[in-house]
């Protein structure tokens, strides 16, 4: 059996008796049933993937696909071609957006390199590379079934790797100039949608680039006829290194039972991705913010997920997952911390009106 | 001339030049510009503030102004009015949500009897008690205009004070049973809406209740017949202790040019009666997160802010703010620890195509 096929069966449910045992805990807290909303969802989930009422978060880590998309070709991007093998260098040196928010939230990254088109010299870089690059969409496909299969694995093992280490939350990044038009494309594909809805303006392209991203994702389509019943076929078709590693990603993490948090758009079209190969996914992902990205808001209303935050971001790079990771570590550390309706109150004739509910 | 007088005038515009300094220092960071959303906004505006592109936070404090509401004889709650003196004491013993979020985060907290029907032993519940408990707003005003004068001065003096003790950033919070059902009377009179828009089901009761909370909010404006030209006729007739103390809060801050955060709907409402005394306390203001309570939404477009989080959260307290905290600070990191483009770049001709946009 494949790695991919392994993982798929290894996925298992989500265990129901932590949670409703999660849910009595947070409802014998001194506070009005609820009235921590999503914290308090968090919570819950986070008792169904380790199975434990209580739970703490040892080490964060962030990893960051980057590839090249031979879609760049179209004309469809402000950005020169080698804007991907630049920031994934910056990385490196720890200056781009992702890595000061990580910094500053105190989590590790991993750089992975899956597809760019350039050598590294770092070995900070995770040499993962699949190709140097897709190729054009607009033309046919993007990459053989079985370089997708190999990147999706590329996911699947950099988590494994990672959760030897000891990693207990994961956050998903990329960089690959013209990635937003292949997330879009794999959107249109995967929910038969016009690319009119999926397709947004990346980071700010100009009227006449945007029609010509628009028409590309169209041509995209119509050329490879990707199968929306077959994921696989989707992003080998239609998508792109980067996605098909941030899939594994999100694949692996439900695997080892460890939470992984859904940055921007490429994260969550990815995460889509995953649900798709195997519904379990969901109880293990956390959406961290919504991003700027027009169609953003449709998948995550397909995955059923409400981001925490509204930040109006569109950088990538991960950068939303720190926040998410402070934001999902403060929730746990309610449910060991804050007192119980016992341990709050002197007079015990006030608890069944309280917990009924209260209005302050 | 009186404190709150004083304090009206002394509140200094926004500081202009240092803004546009900041959003050129953000502009010239490797990212497409703007693509950092809201943290960038929140780093301009506090540049705004400080009159200096580059600040960091030192001491965090959450003020939280406990009161009783005399509209709690309409049995409009399921708590019991002993309840709000009961939380009180638990802010004390560090059991609140506010209490857990804020020690995870890292942040102190001041607690001020502000009006609760209740003589505390402990030190630590700083004593500034105008009345024991507002009188019932469904039959005549809450205070005297006196009372309300006095409550929004504490506010002021707390923050004075805080400030000296070296605090640079606030938030607010409040514990008092019935203090939504002021809040919706205090913003169905400033903004002349409909109670039925801003009435809601606090941290939820019975339909009968909330049908109750409706009828004595309505006779509350009937009543009393507040002006909305003035902001404290208003207060001392269907606000609340709690309300016009951290109106005061705002006020303090903006005064001593300090960021403020507001938690969720008394707050909000506290933030738009400060805005409506002066309209240039917005510039100090941080919303943090949408309140589940339905009428937030209204009083955050009315003051042209936009939360921060969205988690769905009605508990009050202040608890919203130490993640806001949190956000602001990590933009505040960001502001100065991202490479510029000189700094992220080989290669200089890319700079000009970055800076216009990018696509991923």
């Amino acid at each position: 059996m494949s790695l991919i096929e392994n993982t798929l069966n290894k996925i298992e449910k989500r265990n129901e008796k932590a949670m409703k045992n999660a849910k009595e805990r947070l409802d014998n807290l001194a506070k009005p049933i609820g009235s921590l909303g999503e914290l308090e969802e968090i919570a819950v989930k986070m008792a169904g993937i380790t199975g434990k009422v209580h739970n703490k978060i040892h080490k964060k880590n962030i990893v960051i696909m980057c590839s090249d998309n031979g879609i760049w070709e179209e004309g469809i991007s402000n950005c020169p071609k080698g804007l991907t093998a630049n920031i994934t260098e910056n990385f490196v040196k720890g200056i781009t957006g992702v890595c000061v928010l990580g910094d500053f939230f105190k989590c590790d990254r991993t750089i992975v390199d899956i597809g760019t088109d350039y050598d590294f010299k770092s070995d900070e870089i995770i040499n993962k590379k699949i190709d140097y690059g897709t190729r054009n969409i607009a033309k046919g496909p993007a990459m053989t079934r079985e370089q997708c299969i190999k990147a999706i694995e590329t996911g699947i093992e950099i988590i494994d790797g990672l959760v030897k280490e000891g990693y207990d939350l994961f956050g998903t990044g990329e960089m690959g100039v013209c990635n937003t038009a292949t997330s879009s494309a794999v959107l249109s594909a995967i929910l038969k949608l016009p690319v009119n809805e999926t397709v947004g303006k990346g980071s700010g392209i100009t009227e006449d680039k945007f029609k010509a991203k628009k028409k590309a994702v169209q041509n995209a389509i119509k050329i490879n006829n990707p199968n929306p019943e077959d994921i696989i076929d989707v992003i080998a078709k239609v998508g792109g290194f980067d996605i098909a590693g941030i899939c594994g990603c999100f694949l692996g993490a439900a695997k080892n039972r460890v939470p992984i948090v859904i940055d921007g758009f490429i994260s969550s079209v990815a995460a889509l991705c995953a649900v798709k190969l195997n519904e379990k996914v969901v109880d293990f992902l956390f959406p961290s913010h919504l991003s700027a990205e027009p169609a953003a808001k449709c998948v995550m209303k397909e995955l059923g997920l409400n981001p925490m935050l509204n930040l109006n971001m569109r950088l990538g790079e991960g950068s939303g997952c720190p926040m998410a990771f402070a934001i999902l570590e403060s929730a746990l550390y309610v449910m060991d911390n804050m007192g119980t309706f016992e341990e709050a109150e002197v007079d015990g004739s006030k608890l069944i009106d309280i917990r009924k509910s209260s209005d302050s």
